[in-house]
């Protein structure tokens, strides 16, 4: 997996992505809360953008929070920390290899890591193995494949292509989101039930306009011009007027569209 | 504007947006009602499917429900008669060239009409003049380009591009979902608001499986095959493999997505 375009790494992503999880917050997190003294493992917390929302709204409940890298590890601790969080310990782990007891979790959460796995179907296994009888999983994931908008530019869907294209280069699947229901079902998951989390921008809202369709949508394209470049995906000209095209969605006439899938589902 | 495709008419068509009505009418109708006395002109009825749904969960106000096809008119009022509806009035008459004096409406209903044509804008501007002060539009739109589904199929997308293509050569617009809001604004209606209505089916909702991803998405595109292929826009065999992959999205582990957008906004 290449850390130099992948989302979630480097530190104006991690500006983004805390950005991301303000402005999204109850779009996301609204229905999700545990109860005291459940144990819940969050799977891949990255730099704990979603952490401090998780742990803060089910203050009662206990959360292990894990993540392959030991850099975000630190950025973690550090924002649970000024949030003053104490129901979190964090641990770095790789979700193929989790070093915790079969059944020792009551609830499990997932947010924005399966779509940079090769193997999602079988992080799912793995970590329904480590649900007790009927304890839950929950997964949010993006699909970049469900971005539309007005003015439609060419340009802009081709640049929006080069996040797909290095995604699926180093493993991923910018496009998960709509395959958690599916997944869900092929990991042995009982009752699955997946919801779209539409983000629907128009100059009525004028914080989703900047938060969402410049700060986190465009930011995040935007930070793969180099990569993309690199690569020989679009010319730099291109790639320019893809961004531009993007920005120009935040005009007062303009319209942006993205779904967020929200998936949960049951251990028997 | 070419009849040869268009949806809404013909035989099958007006079985399928009859279908489309029943599958669909909670998620577009539900927070649709005129009160008592109420003067509501339905501009563009079609066959009346969505007629029946409209006058049927307002059965005290008054509907006069025009179409410029006197052929959909006479479908429309056998509909009406056969739900027993009596608070519609059908009225054969042009969008562009409206026979009612104005602000005699109290309030306009459109569904499925800017679509099809070439000057939407001017269309909501003319419905506009026909509101009195204080009345609303209630605008319902699908937008093709909103579509998505798994497992993705590059022929798929092809064959519903011809659909879009052929609207466009025939003037019309078959993604003008996304540009509700900017048209609203732009016609000089006072506090648009647009709300997306996202169909999201998988395998939980067999009634969605059947009545929206086979009986009424892929039934539109399948009936484009013949304009399409007359046009040169794809080959039998590939139109046949889009349509393949559609009907795929239908299995146990498939996937589909599209989204209809409402929008209402009050005449000052």
């Amino acid at each position: 997996m290449s850390s130099s375009y992948v989302h979630g790494y480097g530190t104006s992503e991690v500006h983004r992505l805390q950005d991301q999880a303000t402005t999204l917050v109850d779009l996301l997190h609204a229905d999700t809360g545990y109860p005291a003294g459940a144990q819940v493992l969050e799977a891949g917390c990255g730099v704990g953008a979603q952490t401090v929302t998780l742990a803060s709204r089910s203050p009662h409940a206990h959360f292990t929070s894990i993540d392959c890298s030991a850099d975000s590890l630190v950025r973690a601790r550090q924002t649970a920390a000024t949030a003053g969080l104490t129901n979190v310990d964090f641990q770095q782990a790789d979700i193929f290899d989790l070093p915790f007891a079969r059944q020792s979790f009551d609830h499990v959460f997932v947010c924005f890591v399966l779509e940079h796995l090769a193997r999602p179907l079988e992080a799912l296994t793995a970590l329904r193995g480590l649900l007790r009888p009927g304890g839950t999983i929950t997964v949010v994931e993006g699909d970049h494949g469900s971005t539309y908008f007005h003015p439609d530019s060419d340009y802009a869907r081709k640049a929006i292509s080069c996040q797909v294209a290095l995604q699926a280069r180093a493993g991923g699947d910018a496009t998960i989101g709509r395959r958690l229901f599916p997944l869900l079902v092929a990991a042995g998951f009982a009752m699955p039930h997946v919801s779209p989390r539409m983000v629907y921008v128009d100059a009525s809202k004028p914080s989703l306009v900047d938060g969402f369709i410049r700060k986190t949508f465009t930011a995040m394209v935007e930070g793969v011009r180099a990569p993309a470049i690199d690569a020989g995906l679009l010319s730099p000209g291109d790639f320019d007027k893809g961004v531009a095209g993007l920005y120009r969605t935040a005009e007062p006439d303009g319209v942006f569209c993205y779904t967020f899938f929200k998936g949960s589902a049951v251990n028997t």
